[in-house]
């Protein structure tokens, strides 16, 4: 076993927390906290690299307005509020004045461990996390639930194992245990939005892009996918009615959520679907029409006009939920793909690597909290620290 | 067999047409047609009743603008018509200048039998009928699609034996099947609404009704309803909380379709379940809760607020393909309780009968057509016919 005493700099460590206050404000503030002795089966990850994922900004930011956002503190201890509105307030009640912590994964080097083989097996190793709690210096974590990264991936490349890469396998297993044959996905442009692509084209599923912008077609031609519609074209209902036709797809994943193009999907589907019917049916088509929400990048109410029959669905789909369903083997399966294709289908990239401290910064809360495609940032909770 | 010498007045009938044209109009006009001659296996019921639900009028209506309606022709042989906007348009290329039967259900009398005993067996009984073409004076149909009922019951009691009573028990098997403990219904004081009511009383199922009128809420109580939510009432959001918590209920039915309805029940079971939750879950709670839309009595477009987690979806439902999945023995054990209870828990009340001529007149479409809960039609086929 690694003696504490040899690593003085693991003893505390800063961590990012968010605290939701019951007047309405919230408040981002790093916390220094002492760094647990791991038990037998636990180490310490010495995290270098965390994703700030649209998943991870819920928690985050609790819904609040970040136009109002104010800093305080010193510089290198900055404190964030902002201004939550009293309709988000409501879905609040479950964490108001607990200071928590942030991060669904990570990647970061092993710097102690408990005395179980299993955990000293993987000291120095660099190991992907996912749990929770990742935008700390460090995290402690069972040896069990670190994904071991070949020798050449640094903490960068192996930061974004899990949220992407299992969502993007997860909406293809979806599909198929449905019994859907292609899919639709929205926001496609985006890291992964690419993955689901570069799956795709290998694995021969079809896949309808939508994006929102011009200049996301062409990112995704590049990668050679054979079908991106643009919602900001004129044409876009027809070139939609097309892909789907060309496709088949009748199960849709929309990382968007609020407006129209939920239902404008199933509206596709259903025209796509009545080109290729035998006879009128009075409800409309019986082909199954699905969308599933994962995301919220727009938070507008959601709205359709039901001209797609009875047969559809509307829901949320979340990864936790599935890969419970999924079950243990099912889930290893995916993971030791991510692993297999990290630098190819999973890899990921990001605009700019933050410290806390930078993160915590207006300028750079202004652009990650934006949630545009193609600005994704890493946060580095040892940056800048020796180590 | 029963020689068609016998029965002269049933050589041929008057039936009820629809027919979307391609310029967009609705034409609703009555043909005289050959009845057919039963084979072996058939009978013809001269059909006496046969109810207007609105699962009738979106095929007779094709979703036409009534208050264009006009009318022509001969008094005794009227031709209506109305105009189609552009946008429902889209949705009726299947049925373009078919001149279409309509009618879901009805009852009547077996005037003429095919040779088969099980067809001889019917000859003279009151049966109802399920299977489109309805509005007609003879239908001709398979014996073993008859529901014999039982002596002393009309048929303007028996009318409606299928589409509600089926809708009805077929939201309680849903509600089971999907591991659900209690269920909510909107439009809750129609006929099928008190006759869920009855069925909720009988076997102890807890039901949250929603109605659009201070008046539906007296309606209902008098029914002995323990949950009536009046969403006109300022306090509305609040009392549907108090019954959600008060029953369990995770899945509602909802007949409206259009507006805010659907999402502010998911709201509502969110906030619900959150009441009883142990811990903050930053994705909402972990409770599954489900909105079947199986209605449209409001066409405007579906609207909703995404704060009910990612647990949630949102669908149509729709009671054949529901009957295909129950299966055979299911569906069996559905309709022998229909028949059972046929003057107790399935009783059907009608504002009026009337006659096909007269179901063509401007001013009954104008009351019928509005699908206003308490208003509903009887459809008599035969009425002033000689018989």
């Amino acid at each position: 076993m690694t003696s504490p005493a040899e690593q003085p700099q693991a003893r505390t460590g800063l961590q990012l927390r968010s605290t939701v206050k019951k007047d309405g404000t919230l408040e981002l503030s790093l916390v220094s906290i002492p760094t647990p002795d791991p038990k037998p089966e636990e180490v310490i990850v010495r995290v270098e690299a965390s994703p700030i994922n649209p998943s991870d900004q819920g928690l985050l930011f609790g819904g609040a307005d970040l136009t109002t956002a104010k800093a305080s503190g010193p510089t290198d201890n900055p404190t964030v509020t902002a201004s939550i509105s009293p309709a988000v307030m409501k879905g609040m009640a479950g964490r108001l004045d607990q200071s928590l912590p942030v991060g669904n994964e990570g990647a970061g080097v092993v710097v102690r461990a408990g005395e179980s083989p299993a955990a000293q097996a993987l000291m120095g190793k660099t190991v992907a996390i996912l749990g929770g709690a990742m935008y700390s210096q460090y995290r402690c974590i069972k040896a069990a639930q670190c994904l071991v990264l070949p020798p050449g991936t640094t903490p960068a490349e192996g930061a974004s194992c899990f949220v992407n890469p299992l969502t993007a396998l997860g909406m293809v297993e979806t599909m198929r245990v449905e019994g859907h044959k292609a899919l639709v996905h929205t926001a496609a442009a985006s890291n992964l939005g690419q993955m689901l692509n570069k799956i795709c084209l290998k694995d021969s599923v079809g896949l309808v892009n939508i994006v929102r912008k011009r200049e996301q077609v062409d990112v995704l031609k590049k990668l050679g996918a054979p079908h991106v519609c643009d919602s900001s074209s004129p044409t876009f209902m027809d070139d939609l009615t097309d892909a789907l036709l060309a496709t088949g797809a009748t199960v849709a994943f929309d990382a968007i959520g609020g407006g129209k193009l939920a239902g404008q999907i199933l509206t596709a589907m259903e025209v796509a679907a009545n080109k290729t019917a035998k006879e009128y049916s009075r409800y409309g088509s019986t082909t199954h029409k699905q969308v599933y929400i994962y995301g919220g990048l727009d938070r507008a109410p959601t709205e359709f006009v039901r001209n797609f029959g009875m047969a559809w669905g509307m829901g949320g789909w979340l990864l936790f939920p599935f890969l419970g369903k999924l079950g243990d083997e099912g889930t290893k399966r995916l993971k030791a793909r991510v692993v297999a294709e990290l630098k190819t289908t999973f890899a990921s990239r990001y605009t700019r690597e933050v410290s806390l401290v930078e993160a915590l910064q207006l300028d750079a809360i202004g652009v990650y909290g934006k949630q545009a495609t193609g600005e994704k940032f890493l946060l580095n909770p040892n940056k800048g620290v020796a180590v």
